[in-house]
């Protein structure tokens, strides 16, 4: 019989603060550009779409920031989360390596988009906003934010990547449970929505399309704000809760990790659980590797280019510097939603081009694989973009079998997949395929990068 | 901004043993009856269907069983449960009541019912069993067995009524995830379901005709045992830990509940709060009031009759003591799966005959608006079942406020909604109904109990 750990954390020993990488990176990330000028975005240009609060964030270098009180009163609903130990999936490997998974599956999204969203809609709130317009991909944001807007009586706006509208029918549901308005993107509502259903009428929409309809409806409205569920440097700094609570919670163990793993598709996930672990290797020397998984189809860290690209697929965003596909690149259509955008948060394309973090790209099929894998001993099916992670694990749990040497894995189980099973419906019918990126396919995204600003 | 509140237990604070209220019943609970000679069964005629280890716990006069180390250790993939006090939702219904729930959706497969499922499987192995047969509603009690059974490396098969296998398809593919085979049910594997299917070949099955096939393949197979997600006797003593938790998570803030409310299928998810209360109540006259709730549609405790009955259709099992709507009766098709079985169990029945306990009958669209109320305030879409208990709170929560009165709720929110979001969306598409069972449906159901003996 195999024995099994969760280490909980009480509410008093929940962090006080987000850690904002920012204060401790040996080169700063560069700034965002206005696409315009070419020169950095001030505080006063972001206006129109962020509340100050966030703005003064996005440009801290202070270390730890404090989360203020009424958050803290939310994130208890499902804050700590357990950090488990996953003792029945390292004896079904047979490794001698320690698996530990943090579950931000418990949250009322099912992630651990919360976290950041909560924070956001507070913001917004107390400068006195009543309506927040946003993307998503898979449906764990916009559920998130649905959420939020609701537990501070404002209203939320979401548009759905077309595909995942389609292929994920019970997220829409589940938002409008919470009270959102939620539309298909590309919709005909905005221009930038117009103008891809013109030229495409069955887009299957990208993020990159759905958040160029959600800024140009914040940008009508005074009272409107515009919110991002991942990528930018605040949203990241958000997630930190996650790690800072692990940090805690393996104390009790006495345990440190070797290799921390999430999946990658803006990069807050990645953000929450490594940022925290970096500090030490970053400010101490600390032997450690972050890894950042992304699918095969969109694999901007391990393909893509380190310059300046707008975020959003319509050019309404500022420039920013990161590793991307161009933003126009239009990945294939896999399960895991959340990780089909173009482009990698500033802060982590910044770490992998200084070489203190690593990334990879994996196949859908290995991944689905993993979190079946993982559901038979764990209890717990993972979201599809959780399984990237998984794989990976397996993957390193597998080497060190191999190498006959113990070592301790940590990764980040985002979410579950109970909103995701028709996927796992797909994978089992033999459905589903890997997706093999043409270099032309690769050349016609990075093609539109020309006349950016290098880096 | 409203406070909140989540009180939850160490793994080393978990309860070591499970509850067992035929200790302290006043009046014990008759005998199940053999059929053919109406005479009391004795361990024997049960050993085809269920290992012995059951059996002893079904008849057991002990107070309190120890729970083997084995099971705690798989409980503590997601044991203790948390439970909540409901702060937002009391200043939503603005309730001098003080609200609790305990969050049973933390489990592997989002319900309560891996709490018996662990249990069984476990006694199974360990009498060298290698496959578990059982039925499911609407999948919650099927995906917990196939988890638990995975859990010890054995077979599952699940007949789930078919109703629910349309109408949650997503629980089939969870239930195929942990390795379980699935079939709806009626089916053309049984005798039982070929008659049904014969007559009806459009049915949409009930609890009680999948109970029947279920049995039938257990029966046919030595190393193969049936189990039941409800009604009997150990079944819901196994989930007495959960009123168990709740007792010294409650010692922490002093409350002691005034009213305990759960819905009813079986029994098992009502027992598993009220009964470790209960014993307050019958060993020391504690004033308490547990309250069962059950569907408009299927309303055994409130229109049914308390005599001797199959708990199947097909009449494969023993007689039992219990109220009922007859073996035959074929409730409307609700979504609370879970609700739609035409008796309670033994020891519910019992009770509520004794006077011990109270039952009230509700409708679904009632309980759908409860059910939204409460995602809205706290953050968690429940199971449809589960917002049969919350309408009973906003009830009493109501009632309340009116006599100016505060009193302590609890109830068990026995698992969440993220399999059932089609049932939210014709909720909020006006496609629900309710249900208002005829004098001539139920005098139909209530006439196959002649000649059944009378209690």
């Amino acid at each position: 019989m195999m024995d099994s750990k969760k280490i909980n954390l009480s509410e008093q020993d929940m962090p006080k603060s987000w850690y904002n990488i920012q204060a401790d990176m040996p080169n700063a990330a560069l700034p965002p550009l206005h696409p315009a000028t070419k020169k950095p975005v001030g505080p006063d240009d972001l206006a129109p779409l962020f509340p100050m609060g966030l703005i003064q964030q996005e440009v801290s270098k202070e270390r730890y920031i404090p989360i203020p009180e009424e958050i803290r009163e939310i994130y208890k609903l499902w804050r700590p989360t357990p950090l488990i130990r996953a003792l029945r999936l390292e004896k079904m490997l047979d490794t001698p390596a320690k698996i530990y998974y943090k579950y931000e599956g418990v949250s009322p999204s099912g992630s651990h988009k919360p976290n950041t969203a909560v924070a956001q809609a507070f913001y917004n709130k107390i400068e006195g906003n009543r309506r927040i317009t946003t993307e998503t991909g898979a449906g764990q944001w916009g559920t998130a934010l649905a959420f939020a807007a609701r537990q501070f009586d404002m209203e939320s706006e979401v548009f759905m990547v077309n595909i995942s509208y389609k292929q994920k029918p019970y997220r829409k549901v589940m938002m409008k449970t919470f009270g959102a308005d939620v539309y298909a993107s590309p919709s005909e509502l905005t221009r930038a929505g117009q103008k891809i259903l013109s030229e495409n009428p069955d887009s299957p929409g990208s993020l990159g399309i759905a958040i160029s309809e959600a800024i140009e409806r914040a940008v009508g409205d005074e009272k409107t704000k515009y919110s991002l569920g991942s990528v930018l440097n605040h949203v990241l700094m958000h997630q930190t809760i996650i790690g800072e609570e692990v940090l805690k919670q393996l104390e009790k163990t006495g345990d440190f990790p070797d290799v921390i793993i999430a999946p990658l598709g803006g990069g807050s996930n990645f953000a929450g659980i490594a940022f925290p672990f970096l500090k030490a290797k970053l400010k101490e020397g600390k032997d450690l590797r972050c890894i950042a998984v992304e699918p095969a189809s969109c694999p901007k860290l391990t393909k893509g280019e380190f310059r300046y690209d707008f975020g959003d697929t319509a050019g309404y965003t500022p420039l920013l510097p990161m590793y991307t596909l161009g933003h126009e690149f239009m990945p294939a259509e896999i399960h895991a939603g959340g990780l089909r955008y173009h482009g990698a948060s500033v802060l982590a394309s910044q770490l992998l081009k200084d070489g203190l973090i690593e990334a990879v790209a994996l196949q859908q099929l290995e991944c689905f694989h993993a979190g079946i894998q993982f559901s038979k001993a764990e209890g717990i099916i993972p979201a599809p973009e959780a399984n990237h992670a998984i794989a990976q694990v397996i993957r390193e749990a597998n080497k060190a079998k191999e190498e006959g040497k113990s070592k301790t894995i940590l990764f980040n189980l985002c979410g579950h997949g109970y909103l995701d099973m028709q996927a796992y419906d797909d994978f089992m019918a033999g459905k589903l395929q890997d997706h093999h990126l043409t270099e032309e396919q690769l050349k016609s995204g990075l093609r539109k990068l020309e006349g950016m600003p290098v880096v």
